[in-house]
């Protein structure tokens, strides 16, 4: 994978998954928002070899999501716990938790996601937060931010311009598309 | 990694990175929302190798979220569209575009999800689809489900027990928990 060139794409999820796109950053995630901090928890919980957990957490450091810590001088031992941006990463793991229990779980549900205060089963789902109004491919529609490319500005439009286009107004991001 | 052991995994956020946590899968997925659907199409406009293309459209195909449907018969010629199961990942897309711009977008957004009626910048928030209720950590916790494992069921409720745990009730999957 050409990953240098995708940790700089102009697209955001190019930029994304360039960081955490790997089956075992995501499960690290996972583990950290179990609780789950030292090293040979994570390789325990996740059945992971060393060198492995070793790259990914280095990564996941590198990146902002883990802050490294110590928690005992000698010998020298750290535990890895989420950042804002590491707790920021919640929503794309219920979103993905949730697509799993709709399409990969034909046994059952082997997690869930349920609301402490009633104890009822929860299923997320996407509004603006601004309005409250459900996000949905009828609704709304990926368009050119004010850094957008020109070639990304065209493939946008491009791809929009088989539905209505909103009205032009300075919430707009881009007036020629 | 080890795939097969992931495809299988009681949990459903491992079962499904196990099946799109690549970059490349999630990048294909973003380029089908856009529109795209010939094998040279993906080619160019992901900058991945052929070999590489070939493998990951056909595990998509294989796991049920893209259709490859001929579209020539001579010579013969496939193209490959969203199923439902393959639209439905949109919402992870979405969180996933989100979480990138608050991030990793330090010169300002490149897309941006817009409603179409107004043309207002929507930013994403994980709401309960029932109550309405916003999903945070604050309000909401990851138990077991019915279908869960004694193993998964002892760190989920460890990890849960942390904080106040829900009532026992007719939603809560698990009263021993």
């Amino acid at each position: 994978m050409r990953k240098k060139p995708l940790d700089n794409a102009p697209c955001p999820i190019a930029r994304t998954v360039a960081r955490i796109g790997d089956a075992w950053s995501v499960l690290i995630l996972r583990e950290a928002f179990y609780g789950t901090a030292r090293f040979d928890e994570f390789e325990k919980s996740l059945g992971i070899a060393p060198n492995m957990l070793a790259r990914r957490l280095g990564a996941l450091v590198e990146e902002g999501l883990l802050e490294r810590r110590s928690y005992c001088e000698r010998p020298p031992r750290f535990e890895y716990v989420l950042t804002p941006r590491g707790r920021d990463f919640r929503p794309v793991l219920l979103t993905l938790l949730a697509w799993g229990n709709r399409h990969f779980a034909p046994e059952g549900e082997s997690i869930q996601l349920i609301e402490r205060e009633t104890g009822a089963r929860a299923e997320p789902m996407l509004v603006d937060a601004a309005s409250g109004r459900a996000i949905t491919e009828t609704t709304h529609v990926l368009l050119p931010g004010p850094a957008a490319s020109e070639r990304m500005r065209e493939r946008l439009c491009r791809a929009a311009g088989e539905r209505p286009m909103p009205p032009v107004n300075s919430n707009t991001p881009d007036p020629e598309c």
